[in-house]
C-alpha cells in the first residue's frame, strides 16, 4: 500500500515541473482513487492543470467519479460546460448522475443538451426520480435473461455484452414483461450444465428495492441481506436497475461523516486536509448560532443575577446542573440518530421511546442529583443548596432525555435531516432549561429557608 | 421489504404460545438477519426458545453470525459449551472467528477442544493474529490457482469447489510459491476463450493488505478501490486468505457507530431498542465520570466565589464562555476522529493539524469574542467586563481546538480508541479552562479599574 503515495508524490513533482509528457504517461498507472485524493490536496491553479491531464488521458471522468461526494462541486467548478457534457457522455451512467446532482439547476440546464444523445436518453430516465432516491443513483445497465434461457445462452450473453453492464456476478431473471423473478450468482452458472435453464439455478423472490426508496435505505438493505448488489424495482415489479454494493459503501460512509457532522454542528466540507480558511468560513454559521444560544443561556442567569449575588454559591453549580443535562441530551441524540441511521428505529414505537428516555434521564439524574446533592451540603454546609441542586438536575436530565428523542424523530416526519438539530441546539436547551429551573428553585426555595 | 417483518411477528406467535413444530417449519423461511433483529427483541426466555429451535434447525450458526456485533456476547451466554463447539465446527470459518472473538479467554479455551479437529487447525491458524486484525478476520478458503492455468481448468476448478469458497467473483493467480500475482474477475473467465491461460486475462499487481492491518484500514481499502474482496499477503507476498465486501460492510457500520457513541460517552449495548434498564445501567460509567468533571469546573468557579459575591454579571457570562468553547472541542474532536477514521489523517502533519486547529479557535474565538464583548458591553454599561469576555473567549476557544486536535492522534498513536476522550471529557477541560481564564482575568482586570 505504498507505492500508491509513491506515485502520486512524482506525479505531483511532475506536475508543479511542467513536465507534462511524463505526467501522462505516469497517470496510467496510478488508480483513479488515488489521483481524486491527490487532487483534493492541490492548489486550484494545479487541480486545473491536473484535470486537463486527466482530460486528455481520458480519465477525468473516472477520477471525478472517486472524488467524495463533498469535494465534487468545487472540481466541477473547474471544468467548463463542454468538457463537462463529454464527460458525462462517456463515463457510467451512475457516476454521471452523481456528478449531475451536484450542478445546480441553471448549470444542469446549460450541460444536459451538450451529452451525446443516446447517453442522454438514459440519464433522463434516472433524472426523474429524486436526488438521492435508488431510481436515480442505480445504473440501467444490468444483466437479465428470461427463466427458459440456458446456462450456456447465459455465459453467451455475458461474453458479448460483459464490458458493458455493471456487477456481472450476478445475472437477473425476468418475465416476458420485464417482472424480476429470480436471480442467478454468476457462480451458480459457471458450475451449471450448459442446458440447465435458469430457473432451474435461479434463487427466487429476490430483494428488491422500490425506486423511491433513498439511499440509506438502500445501503441498510445491502448490509443486511450481504448482497453485492440490490435490484431496484417498479410497482408492477419490473426490474428498472441495479444498485452495487462499492456505490453502496460509499454511501455509508459519507451517511455517517454526515450524521457526525450534523451532531457536531459541521459542515461537510470542513474536513482535516482542507485549508485554515474554509474551515473557519464553514464554522462561522454555527458558531454563530452557538453565540446566540449561549447568550440565550446568558439571559436566563441575568433573570436571576439579583439571586445569584446574595449567594454566589449558586454560580459554583451552574456547570454541574448544565454539564450532566447537556450530556443526556447529546446521548439520547446520538443513539435515537444512529437508531434511525441503520433502520433500527420503529416509528410506530416514537411514543414509547420518548418515555423510555424521559425516564432514563429521571434515573440517572436522581442517582446522580443525591450524590451532588450530598458534596454540595457538605462542601457549603448548606441542605438547602443540595435539595435546589437534586431537583434542577431530575428535572433537566428528564427534559434532556425527552427532547433529545424527540427531536430527530420529529425532524424525521419532516423528512429532514434526523441529526440536523445538533448539540448545540439539545445543549442550549438544556443549558437555558437547567440555568431556569436551578436558579428559579433557588429563589424561591432559599427565599422561604 | 414488508414481507420479512410480517414473518418475524408470526414467528412470535408461534413461539410464545409453544407451536413448535409450525415455528420450526417457518424459520426456513426468513433470513438469518431477520432472524437476528427478532433475537435482539426478544427477552432471555423466548431468546433460548428460538437458539434451540435454530440450533435444531441447523439455523443457530447463521443467525448468530448476522447478529450485530455487540449483541453476540449475551447471546453465546444461552449456548453451552457443547453446543457451541458443534455451531463452530459448521459456520464458515470468518463467521467462527467472529464468535470466539467475543468469548473471554477460559471459555475460548474450554469450547475449542470441543470443535470438529479438522476446524479446529483452521481456525487456530486465523486465532494467531490478533483480533480484529485482517489475519484474524479473513477467510483462509479462497480459489487460487497458478498462472499457466487455462480459463476452462478454472472453470472446472469452480464447478468442484463452488460452494466450499467463498467470493468466488475473484480467482486469484499465484505463483508455485503461493504469492500472489493477479486476480482474474469471474467474468472474465467466462469471457475468455476456454484454452487462454490465466496469466493472459488476468489483472496483475492485485492491491492486498497484510495480516497484521486492522480491519479499519481493510474497510478504507475495499472502499477506496471499490473491491468486492480483498486479498490478505504475508511480508513474502504468500496469498493467506480473502476478506469480503459484505464483512467489510458490518465493520464500517460498527465503526461508525463506535465513533458516535464514544464521542458521546456511550456504551455499544445502549441502543434505540434495548430495555431501559439496560441504558441505565450502561450509561452509569460515563454518567458518573462526567459528574466528577462537572464538579472539577464547579471548584474552579469556587475558586473566585468571593469575586462573583461581589460581581454577580460574571455568572452571566460563563455559559458564553463555556458553551462556545465547548462546541470548537467537540467540533475538533469530530473532524480529527472522522479523519483519522477514514483514512485522511497524515499522521507525519499531526503538528501542523494541531496549529490550524488552534487557529481556527482563536480566529473564530476573536470573531465572536468581538460581538459577545459588544453585547456584553451594551448590556451591562461596563467595557471592562467585555475585554475580560473577549480575552477569555479567544483563549479559551484557542485551547479547545488544541486539545481537540491532539487527544485523539495522542490516543491513536497509543494504539487506542481515537474516540475514546469523548466529548465528555474535552468539553470538562473547556469548561474549566475557561472559568479559569474568565474568572481569573475578571479578578485581575476588574481588581484593577
Amino acid at each position: 500500500m505504498s507505492r500508491p503515495i509513491i506515485h502520486t508524490d512524482i506525479l505531483l513533482k511532475f506536475i508543479r515541473t511542467g513536465a507534462r509528457a511524463r505526467a501522462e504517461k505516469l497517470l496510467d498507472r496510478i488508480h483513479p482513487a488515488d489521483i481524486a485524493t491527490l487532487l483534493g490536496k492541490l492548489r486550484p491553479a494545479e487541480a486545473r492543470e491536473l484535470i486537463d491531464l486527466l482530460f486528455s488521458s481520458r480519465q477525468a471522468g473516472k477520477t471525478l467519479s472517486e472524488l467524495p461526494a463533498e469535494m465534487i462541486p468545487s472540481f466541477l467548478e473547474l471544468l467548463d460546460d463542454e468538457r463537462l457534457g463529454q464527460i458525462l457522455g462517456r463515463i457510467a451512467p451512475d457516476d454521471a448522475i452523481l456528478l449531475l446532482d451536484s450542478l445546480d439547476v441553471t448549470r444542469q440546464a446549460r450541460v444536459i443538451p451538450l451529452i451525446d444523445p443516446a447517453r442522454r436518453a438514459e440519464l433522463d430516465r434516472l433524472l426523474r426520480y429524486e436526488a438521492g432516491t435508488a431510481g436515480n443513483v442505480m445504473t440501467p445497465r444490468f444483466l437479465a435473461l428470461e427463466r427458459t434461457a440456458t446456462a450456456q445462452e447465459a455465459i453467451d450473453a455475458i461474453r458479448t455484452l460483459g464490458e458493458q453492464v455493471e456487477a456481472v456476478f450476478y445475472l437477473y431473471v425476468v418475465d416476458r414483461n420485464g417482472r424480476l423473478e429470480g436471480v442467478v450468482p454468476i457462480r451458480r452458472l459457471v458450475a451449471a450444465p450448459p442446458d440447465r435453464r435458469l430457473e432451474a439455478i435461479m434463487m427466487p423472490d429476490p430483494v428488491s428495492v422500490p425506486p423511491e426508496a433513498t439511499q440509506e435505505r438502500v445501503a441498510n438493505v445491502v448490509a443486511r441481506y450481504n448482497l453485492l448488489a440490490v435490484p431496484v424495482t417498479d410497482a408492477d415489479g419490473r426490474l428498472l436497475g441495479i444498485i452495487t454494493v462499492d456505490d453502496v459503501i460509499d454511501v455509508i460512509q459519507e451517511e455517517a461523516t454526515q450524521d457526525m457532522y450534523r451532531l457536531a454542528g459541521l459542515d461537510e466540507e470542513d474536513r482535516v486536509f482542507s485549508p485554515m480558511a474554509t474551515s473557519v468560513r464553514k464554522r462561522i454559521p454555527w458558531t454563530a448560532i452557538n453565540l446566540g444560544t449561549a447568550f440565550m443561556s446568558a439571559s436566563v442567569v441575568g433573570l436571576f443575577e439579583g439571586t445569584i449575588a446574595r449567594n454566589a454559591t449558586l454560580a459554583v453549580f451552574m456547570p454541574v446542573v448544565a454539564g450532566l443535562g447537556g450530556n443526556v441530551g447529546s446521548q439520547t441524540l446520538t443513539v435515537i440518530t444512529r437508531g434511525i441511521a441503520l433502520g433500527e428505529f420503529e416509528f410506530e414505537r416514537t411514543f414509547r421511546v420518548i418515555l423510555k428516555n424521559m425516564f432514563i434521564g429521571m434515573t440517572l439524574g436522581a442517582g446522580v442529583g443525591v450524590l451532588a446533592a450530598g458534596i454540595a451540603w457538605l462542601w457549603k454546609s448548606d441542605p438547602a443548596i443540595g435539595l435546589v441542586l437534586f431537583l434542577a438536575m431530575v428535572a433537566n436530565m428528564a427534559m434532556a432525555g425527552i427532547v433529545g428523542a424527540s427531536v430527530p424523530v420529529v425532524l424525521k416526519r419532516l423528512k429532514k435531516d434526523p441529526a440536523l438539530g445538533g448539540s448545540v441546539l439539545i445543549t442550549a436547551l438544556t443549558d437555558s432549561f437547567g440555568f431556569l429551573c436551578f436558579l428559579g428553585l433557588a429563589h424561591l426555595i432559599l427565599g422561604l429557608f
